[in-house]
């Protein structure tokens, strides 16, 4: 019987260098990788012989459904393929992973998963933020902002300021977290970010207060994604830009 | 001028086949490469002609202290030599990366941060365990355990069950926090896990409650650094390990 096998590979915030090598050798052995959006073109280069079939959300399209993905799995490993389901960021933060590698296991496929760098920690790393800084936050809180559901529990009831908050998927709801953070007492003041589609060449900083941040002084996101940071470890990035900004080539920083 | 060049690089959960693409050629341009403890020894093949200096902490020894840290690095690269500071995980997730960022930036030296996969991610994922899952957790909490006034507040404020709740250097104050989160009204059934020198050949996991967890079932932790784990997506991770038990090459799973 010859059974093929699935990586649930997480491939990193955007930028290829950002793979890991375990992310690289499961590509160079597909022969089939289900991508999402987000995941960067040249990636495509590593497993040039693999066929690459496009499964991610698109603008105005509709999504290929969660049983479709998991079906197409579940059939080329029965017809021994070697699968790479490739997710942004890592396979477990936010992205269904969890579901997939319950799907391929009630199939009896076997798989792995293999973590990535995950967008939360890495696109403000990228504009020097620290998600964790001694004195400022020992820890961080990372929701997703697609629907209050989800975050409203966490960020309202969490102390303010004692951790950073980060926000993937929360553009849309920017206005609605901020004034959700500064209901349960966070200080307008208090530092946040917007970090636009981190480690690609589209790039772009925003840094202000929380209490800009639920006003129109954000750019608009375009079909760009955002991560949102607030907390005070943002003024070290701030701080880090001035700082670094002759001697280093950064990104370009806009300022509220 | 022949200024130097310190990267600051984030070496992952401690597999060396997680290290970025990025870190292996920050890696292979290293002349000077000052490392953490939990850094895997394989590591040092990838640049056999760098000075590798270790820097972490061991029992029983007094650390190098922070400020001996950036001095060395500093110096190394004012000399223009190409220096990385390997950190375990990611170098902004509770690993002084920020501390050290300022101290570059502060004496005029260039830097890049490569973030890497953080281990309070890939720990739970590598035991199929994912941080969040869609109807269980839609977003998690990491804190340090290394004192109660880093965590108690954060942890002392979420409201049960909104979030998974991931605590690094925390065995010490499992009892602590278990008891912590119980005050705060989280029901002693909540699944919990540790996870043992995660990506290591000394990996175990164990699979309990959170009532268990401030119990004395878990697992002495030896010299072995440990991920704690608390929440409903703990299930999902010993719902696989049972599904997958016949077809999985599994790490060892001992349950409460």
């Amino acid at each position: 019987m010859n059974m093929g096998f699935v990586s649930l590979v997480g491939a990193g915030p955007g930028d290829p260098d950002l793979l890991t090598r375990k992310a690289v050798r499961a590509l160079r052995a597909a022969d089939l990788v289900l991508y999402d959006a987000l995941v960067d073109r040249t990636v495509m280069r590593i497993a040039p012989r693999a066929h690459w079939f496009y499964v991610g959300k698109r603008a105005h399209r509709p999504s290929v459904r969660q049983e479709t993905i998991n079906a197409l799995m579940i059939r080329a490993a029965r017809r021994g393929k070697c699968v790479v389901r490739l997710k942004c960021g890592d396979p477990f933060v936010l992205g269904r992973g969890g579901e997939e590698a319950l799907a391929l296991a009630a199939a009896g496929i076997r798989f792995e998963v293999v973590p990535g760098v995950t967008t939360a920690i890495a696109a403000p790393a990228l504009a020097n933020i620290p998600v964790t800084h001694r004195g400022l936050a020992s820890g961080f809180v990372l929701v997703s902002g697609h629907d209050e559901a989800a975050y409203g529990p966490v960020l309202g009831s969490i102390a303010p300021g004692s951790a950073t908050v980060v926000v993937l998927m929360g553009l849309r709801a920017r206005v609605d977290i901020a004034n959700l953070l500064m209901g349960r007492g966070w200080n307008a003041a208090t530092p946040a970010a917007v970090l636009f589609a981190a480690s690609t060449t589209r790039q772009e900083t925003w840094i202000g207060t929380l209490g800009a941040l639920a006003s129109a002084s954000v750019p608009s996101a375009a079909d760009r994604p955002g991560t949102i940071v607030v907390g005070d470890v943002v003024s070290v990035g701030a701080q880090l830009a001035g700082m670094t900004a002759e001697v280093q080539d950064e990104a370009s920083i806009k300022r509220a």
